[in-house]
């Protein structure tokens, strides 16, 4: 039976991810990872089949750590890509107004994300980072409550809400509402071409050179290849040294994306497909 | 006196990178404050005349809520550019070896330059997130130490190990040795020209339209303008909506520099210039 990894525990959006795959291919043996890197190394030493890992959020950008294990540490492709929407819900054990709360905890991916409505609604509360959201939710449940003393409160899932026996204080509390997240199924092998395609590269150019990376998109340009993202991150090595991180419409098998991308690899200091997956409508 | 505004408390790289600046400015009153972004916020409203805010890792890439809040909160500009390079140290109460150490705190972002470090020296460790690199080193030196027991250690500067009077573990933890820092000073005006500048702008473009980028890049290929940093971050909207952060060679007075912006403007959906500044070299 096909195993697959996922960042747990229950009530993770990655969890919720999982739950959306599942239904999509059916038969298969989910199991719960600590950390996104574990399970990237244990779909490349062959002990899972795939992994399911965030890639992507519309308020934050690139889950560094995901990439940068792509780019450094494994050689993996991605098979197929899910989107959901992100809504945050600020929890508590018990039931207060937002201006009681004390203390607000989450990862500091999502605190980011509820900045505005933290800065208006809870100006004085101290925040904790946790581990995830879920983490968030569970040491709330677990704190002592004394009202008008301590009132700590979580921001996370509405699952977690539920898993963890918390009052919703309010909802939808992220200052973006079309927040969503990416994330990838990654594997030994990508997927094969369906006429409805995505493809993702990685590269990377010398610095220090007018023009490099204006000539390598013009490859794409002059095809009519729409780019669907572009991402730079840093290389690591120095300030000013990036990888680029690029989408593209169509399946490396295409011909006008096959063209393009023999073009460009021999003015990369650095390639590496990271593979077609079908496009989300 | 000029009042310029820092991220403290003492023993955080924005301090030593706001001691650096102090050794060039002469006389000054420096403030700290516990956001970069209130710190934005007063210098925009007056209350400050200039703040020094961290800008760009070399290993973790832009800092988001800085740029965030450039683009959309205020109406700043570079006026210098600080570069410091940035050490990590692991910091126990106790004399202890690193694998006696049963919990690691630090800064997210601090956590991830030194994940290497971590899961080859102490990979049982639980790690735990603090505010800043001091706010770590703070909750260590206040913990109970129970040798064999609990054992906490942070990492933080070597500033953080004198500070709080914690015994230094391992030096340099961070897994890229030449990781540093750079930091702005941010103000209502930038720097006049010196013939030896960078300049720094962001726009957005229209998504889903083949070669916007490819075209905005050429006018500055064709006139032989190094680029020294281009990073796209979500526009926060929807997933493929971006802004891109470019780094410039010269003055936003020079010629070609200014024909060049003439030139983009008027094909983005966004445009905000951010100043032009001496280079460090």
């Amino acid at each position: 039976m096909l195993k697959v990894g996922f960042l747990g525990p229950e009530g993770t959006f990655s969890e919720e991810a999982s739950l959306l795959y599942r239904k999509k291919i059916g038969n298969a043996r989910f199991m719960p990872y600590s950390t996104f890197h574990n399970a990237l190394i244990d779909v490349n030493n062959g002990k899972l089949d795939e992994c399911i890992v965030p890639i992507e959020n519309s308020v934050e950008g690139t889950i560094g750590i995901v990439m940068d294990t792509l780019v450094n540490e494994v050689n993996l492709k991605i098979k197929q890509e899910i989107v959901i929407p992100v809504q945050h819900y600020l929890l508590c054990k018990a039931k207060v107004k937002p201006g009681q709360i004390t203390e607000v905890l989450s990862h500091p991916q999502v605190i980011d994300q509820c900045q505005h409505y933290l800065r208006k609604n809870l100006p004085k509360a101290k925040i904790r980072f946790a581990f995830s959201t879920a983490d968030a939710a569970r040491q709330v449940a677990e704190a002592d409550v004394v009202k008008g003393f301590e009132v700590p409160a979580a921001i996370a899932s509405n699952t977690s809400a539920r898993l963890y026996g918390l009052h919703i204080i309010a909802s939808k509390v992220n200052d973006y509402p079309d927040n969503c997240t990416r994330f990838v199924v990654l594997a030994k092998n990508d997927h094969a071409r369906t006429g409805h395609d995505k493809t993702s590269l990685v590269f990377s150019i010398k610095k220090d050179k007018p023009g490099g990376l204006h000539n390598i998109l013009g490859e794409f340009a002059k095809r009519g290849i729409n780019l669907t993202k572009i991402e730079s991150r840093p290389t690591k090595r120095s300030l000013g040294d990036y990888f680029f991180f690029i989408d593209m419409q169509g399946h490396r098998k295409d011909k006008y994306v096959s063209q393009a991308i023999a073009d460009i690899r021999g003015r990369t200091s650095f390639f590496k497909m990271l593979g077609s997956y079908p496009k989300i409508s």
